[in-house]
């Protein structure tokens, strides 16, 4: 139908190429092109052959139904075609919509393709085929299940989703590198992640963006849609918000609460930071390490780095190092100045980095100087994790630095914090526990470490990949585990 | 695993045979016993002997897991069987437990098995195999799509599942016949209603039980959660509050809010009205029709049978007749009475059906007494909708009435509301528009009764039954086609 119209239709007036632009990380970029031409096999034909003769490869035409039934002699059609890049693709565009008696109606990338009619979807798990069916899943059979839970509530967890689903929630104030866009436009964020969790953890999780940003509201909200989750993502809430509504939960529900950006992000930073002294053979507790950019995600990083038994660790937020003499700290960073920084270390990013191990960015790109690296130790460790540039580029730090790691999947290592969500809820639900324990992280930081065999290990996998089965199966027994040792959740002894 | 506790687990005790009753509405009683006993072929052969010479069918025997691995001499088994009833599977299951060596764990319904695990699912609608598939459906591809929503938030509604999915809501206060059992007992309902949504309309829905039943919490806790639904199906909130709470949402949100107890049934029974009074060649202009029962599901059917143009139409409450000199009603019931009872009718429900055409039930069993019946006009039509038990039994009202419906499939002509929402909210999304106005309810009505041809319309089938896909699409074009009459949602001129 061509009433609907398309998405990610950008260069239709042939002048906005940003928004069409590549994801920069692949080569070729794949473009659809939806016509209005003229009954005529012989001008279609033209148009292909001009594609080519422009350098596009075709990927195939396919006819679309034109809904104005009164326009006889038009056909609809998509071409698809693959160009070196974005540039390439709008000049092929272009010398298309040269053509007369040719109408472009709409341009779509794949990645705007990728996301139409959504990225998840809702089945039913049992067949409905008779009224046998029926009357077991839906009234009058359902009716003795809501009794059998109205008289013992735990029941809920296997008569139920509950057991199974995760709410991933945020707030929009803080979505990837876009900041405050709201809600709606944080969505697709939190529908990928959904998908994520059930590829990559076989977790049913459903997206609840929240129409507000008031802590009280998002904590009172929260709780009120609670009782179909087992365990709840918080994704992308702005600090200190996430501070508050996260410890908050955690006391008032009794189920998993979990805001990923921090603790998602520390437990895949704390495996790669244990493998890369491993890989460099430094002695974790004998580490100099810097971390620029200590926000919700970057002080997370450093406390767990700090659990790992690392003892000299200085951090930095825009105003400077976080020191113990600073007035100007919130109450997270007035505790983060107690536990680090043991020297009160007041000076530059730069001076800091002399004869510092190790240093890890989660501020902003360009936030790191390459040739502040060069003072650096012998077989410098440097994670810079800005998206979608990094503090400091690979091809720039390669000079001073021994392990490189970022967050992007255009270079090796990267710090994905999907190796973690979906083990980690995982686990939770299995272990039906009410809390994920630091405990539980600190055990999944370390098995996701172990998931790099000794043989393994090099200075381009110091961490596993997001599509190695055995990361996510790690992540979710450490969990387990925890939880055995502990006697919690199903483990717990009557 | 046998750590995992079955449900439904009845006759673990053997005593109550309640909990493990049948549906009503099945020959066979399908049992599923796990039992604990020593590795032993001929012990298990010798109960499934047992089994078949007390009268059961044996459908399987399944090995489980004993996740206790000291016990290396004890397997466990599930064995299914089909009993002729609860009482005979029962018996069955007390004379397993006799043997010795053999322990019962537990004992299971098929009900409650359908329901292990919930009933609905969710499930990434893209491949995602490679890094590439990756970038395009979560970073750094999904940025541009966030921000392309940012630009212009009508854009979700087709690159986000928003487009597509509805919120099934309750707040636990009335649901089913077993009234304010909370929102969590009320979880498989509304999880058995999305899978129905699927199932017939296509439409991805997804409970949400909400932990609170304060009028203003409700109506604000839904908005705030409303970004990510395309519609709201309210569910089983009790009356006044689903009044309130419908009537604000539809004024404070830009997408469909639909209570489907009232305006659904309403629907289903218009459209078995209409043509009940087809088949018996009755005037809906001339009819009498007593309604017994005008709470909120019961004012909405008789507002929608004087929509249909009958004229005629007295309600009951628990109170009598309402009528214009009563000084206990409700403001809802006060302006029902100024539209219903034109001769102010002030008698009983007997007195009321004297010379009537139609009665319509929507109260609780047993409410209508069979010898009440005798005196209503020829022809006589009576919809009975209490469940599980009618208001009159349909072989009691059989001397006196000539067309029969109850609400249950265990009748002819069951007035089942899930004939109408799965289409009207695939027709409210198709067509984009931000509210199910009464016209469309109507037209829907309408649309019902005439999925049953002149040709096929009898005594038994005054009504589409739910797995005719025809009903459903018929309620969907509904909808359409008076969103295009009107040119509202997508059919909007600009």
């Amino acid at each position: 139908m061509n009433d609907k119209p398309m998405h990610g239709d950008c260069p239709n007036s042939g002048s906005n190429a940003n928004t069409c632009s590549d994801d920069g990380q692949k080569s070729g970029y794949q473009v659809t092109i939806r016509l209005r031409v003229p009954k005529s096999m012989q001008l279609l034909d033209g148009i292909m052959e001009l594609v080519e003769a422009a350098g596009g490869t075709i990927g195939g035409v396919v006819p679309v139904k034109n809904v104005d039934e009164s326009e006889r002699g038009i056909n609809v059609r998509d071409i698809m075609f693959t160009a070196a890049d974005s540039d390439h693709g709008e000049q092929v565009v272009n010398e298309i919509k040269r053509l007369s008696n040719v109408e472009v109606i709409a341009v779509s990338d794949r990645t705007f393709l990728m996301h139409l009619g959504g990225k998840i979807k809702v089945e039913p798990s049992r067949q409905i085929r008779t009224m046998d069916d029926l009357s077991m899943i839906y009234t009058p059979g359902v009716a003795r299940v809501c009794k059998a839970i109205e008289a013992d509530p735990s029941k809920a967890r296997n008569l139920t989703i509950k057991g199974k689903t995760v709410a991933v929630i945020t707030d929009g104030s803080r979505i990837l590198g876009l900041g405050n866009i709201g809600p709606l436009a944080g969505l697709p964020v939190m529908e990928g992640k959904a998908a994520l969790f059930k590829h990559f953890g076989n977790v049913d999780a459903f997206p609840i963006p929240l129409a507000t940003q008031d802590t009280e509201e998002l904590i009172r909200t929260i709780k009120l849609i609670s009782p179909v989750f087992g365990a709840i993502n918080l994704e992308d809430i702005a600090s200190p918000r996430c501070y508050e509504v996260e410890e908050r939960l955690k006391k008032e529900l009794n189920i998993p609460v979990f805001h990923d950006d921090q603790h998602g992000t520390a437990i895949v930073v704390a495996a790669a930071t244990k493998n890369a002294a491993r890989l460099t053979r430094k002695r974790l507790a004998n580490m100099k390490v810097v971390v620029v950019g200590v926000g919700a995600a970057g002080m997370a990083c450093a406390e767990m780095i700090l659990a790992l038994g690392v003892k000299n660790l200085i951090g930095f937020n825009r105003d400077g190092a976080v020191h113990r003499d600073r007035t100007d700290l919130t109450a997270q960073e007035m505790a983060f100045a107690q536990k680090s920084n043991p020297k009160n270390f007041k000076g530059s990013i730069a001076e800091a980095l002399k004869g510092a191990d190790m240093v890890l960015g989660l501020s902003t790109g360009g936030a790191i100087k390459p040739e502040w690296l060069a003072k650096m130790k012998k077989n410098a460790i440097c994670f810079a994790l800005a998206n979608p540039v990094p503090e400091v580029l690979p091809k720039d730090a390669k000079p001073y630095v021994a392990v490189m790691a970022t967050g992007g999947s255009n270079y090796p290592n990267q710090i994905n914090n999907a190796l973690v969500f979906p083990g980690m809820f995982r686990g939770a639900l299995d272990a039906q526990i009410e809390d994920i324990t630091y405990e539980m992280q600190l055990e999944a930081a370390h098995a996701l470490a172990d998931v790099v065999s000794k043989a393994d290990l090099d200075y381009d996998r110091i961490i596993p990949q997001v599509f190695e089965e055995a990361a996510h199966k790690a992540v979710a027994e450490a969990v387990m585990r925890v939880a055995k040792r502990n006697g919690l959740g199903k483990y717990k002894q009557a």
